[in-house]
């Protein structure tokens, strides 16, 4: 991207509402349910009836979240779109429309500023989502902001509070991936090439489980649902503490992808705590009653095209969440999800 | 605020989850139409039957939109929450729910950002917005967003595109003043103390003028409004543009402050530029039918207590947007407002 600054124009040249005329005929509105696009001091849209609507935002900040040297613009915008699907998904609501507030350097590539917008509309308008206005202003480092709203059938939102002891534990696709993805990108000079592009892959453009989250919620099938998005022992801490429970988790039952385990065992690397701890994997952890139990293990995956697995059951709060070993050892099991603050940065 | 950093916890040492839970106990929610407030993947809300819903976004970056030398945290709390409301005003509309993203230095104290927050939430509420959750996320400079939902009475929003040749044109409240608090904060040396205080106030905590707005689209007494955050000559142009029309504004008529008239004369200054394009006013630019002026004026000031003047009116758009001086000369009134890519920094 750098070497190619100097022959592309800038935002610096071009101005705010230069680009603001070009992103706005681009985004030209198509959602029935909205009134009035990009172009006013708000947009305008119509709540669809029997339903309520979910708000959710996500920040993205240059060299915290991501680094140019390994995520194109359009990745990137992919991306930030994909995180807030996200938790539309884990409520079990459809996407509606979206506000982009971007702070953007003055030196920033235009075209790279239209890949980005790419990005954010195709992964929007792929799960019903229409960006419909926003922010820009200037910056010393990229910072993007996206706020979303979706609509779920009143009552069949998911919550974190939800569950109960007794329920099983699922969780959907694999565990682990996004995070061994950063560790190659940070370790170009890793072993285990032939896996290396699937978890990249999984860390540069995560693919929400929105199918999942919308059957979940519209069939009733769980009690409870939170998407992954800090590490999984963050998550089940954060759905214990909504929920009141406790919890035990298999580590036999944890889903490895194979790409993972060759990628560790080339380098010489303990996967579990990618597993456990590693964040972006943006995959659903969600609880099912048991009675709902064979329906979600048998009509969920072909209904969505997603695996799901269930990794272990609620339990009484008393009993604390716990992992269970392979050999059958019970450790708490303690969240060390990643933390903005008290953390090392993040690339 | 500097001086003070060494003896108070830092958002790095208590870190983001932590912090969280005390936002989140100060937030409960008190708004009817929240189902679900901070603490999930997403807030749940209500429509209110028979509403449209409008959908805004403001981001402000420290360096850029403010300096922490002059503004405090609990005010910028509070001038955040009212630039997202003056959109909601200049659509008519009722805010309902806000989320607030931050990016935030990890020498942050914690007292200041609860001071920020506390800023937000008493201005939110103020107005009928509940804040219900967002993103907290590291960054070199104090970033925030909001992102706030409105209602309105369906088919009454105020857009930019109503206005018609023949309208007159009004304003709120008097132009120039957050502009000329920002010269006398960034020239400590200059003359006019009395009238300063006043003019740094307007620029520091800008009340946004939602009963204007709301009184206008209840009452349908406007073809089209805009809120003044870059100056009145790039609003004028956004307005014309989007109305498809031209406009005539008399020198003579734009409202002055005496604290603007008394900080120029001080210092030699000429009011004009700070009136025509001076930023961050956020009065209301709206226009009115020939038939709804006398309503307008005799009405407008006493149901809302903001005082509001004709400036003009709109013209075909062939005679573009001209400025007739005090000596009835007729000059192009040219968009000189703010643009953050090709503008120097603003503090």
């Amino acid at each position: 991207l750098k070497n190619e600054k100097n022959n592309k124009p800038t935002i610096g040249k071009s101005g705010e509402f230069g680009f603001i005329e070009k992103i706005r005929s681009a985004m030209k509105t198509k959602n029935p349910s909205v009134v009035l696009g990009i172009g006013d001091d708000a947009a305008i849209f119509k709540p669809t009836l029997g339903h309520e609507l979910i708000f959710t935002t996500d920040m993205l900040v240059e060299d915290r979240h991501f680094d140019f040297k390994w995520i194109t613009p359009w990745q990137l915008g992919a991306k930030t779109m994909a995180v807030n699907v996200s938790d539309c998904a884990a409520m079990g609501a459809k996407p509606t429309v979206a506000l982009v507030s971007l702070g953007v350097p003055k030196n920033f590539p235009v075209p790279d500023l239209e890949a980005f917008y790419d990005g954010l509309k195709q992964w929007g308008e792929s799960y019903g989502a229409q960006i419909v206005g926003g922010d820009t202003v200037g910056s010393d480092k990229f910072v993007v902001n996206v706020a979303l709203v979706g609509e779920v059938e009143k009552g069949k939102a998911l919550k974190r509070s939800g569950a109960q002891a007794g329920d099983a534990l699922f969780v959907t696709g694999n565990l682990g991936d996004s995070a061994a993805g950063l560790h190659a990108l940070q370790h170009p000079s890793a072993k285990g090439k032939e896996a290396a592009p699937l978890l990249i892959k999984k860390h540069l453009t995560p693919v929400p489980r929105f199918t999942v989250g919308r059957a979940l919620s519209t069939q009733k099938m769980a009690t409870s649902a939170i998407d992954i998005s800090d590490g999984l022992s963050s998550e089940i801490h954060h759905l214990c503490e909504e929920s009141g429970v406790g919890a035990e988790i298999h580590e036999e039952a944890l889903p490895f992808s194979e790409a993972l385990i060759h990628y560790c065992d080339e380098n010489q690397l303990d996967p579990l705590p990618f597993v456990l701890h590693g964040g972006e994997d943006y995959e659903l952890l969600f609880t099912v009653p048991l009675a709902k139990i064979s329906e979600v293990i048998q009509k969920l995956p072909g209904e969505t095209g997603v695996a799901v697995k269930s990794i272990g059951r609620m339990v009484p709060k008393s009993k604390g969440i716990t992992l269970i070993t392979r050999k059958g050892q019970r450790i708490p099991l303690e969240a060390k999800g990643y933390d903005h603050f008290t953390a090392k940065d993040k690339a």
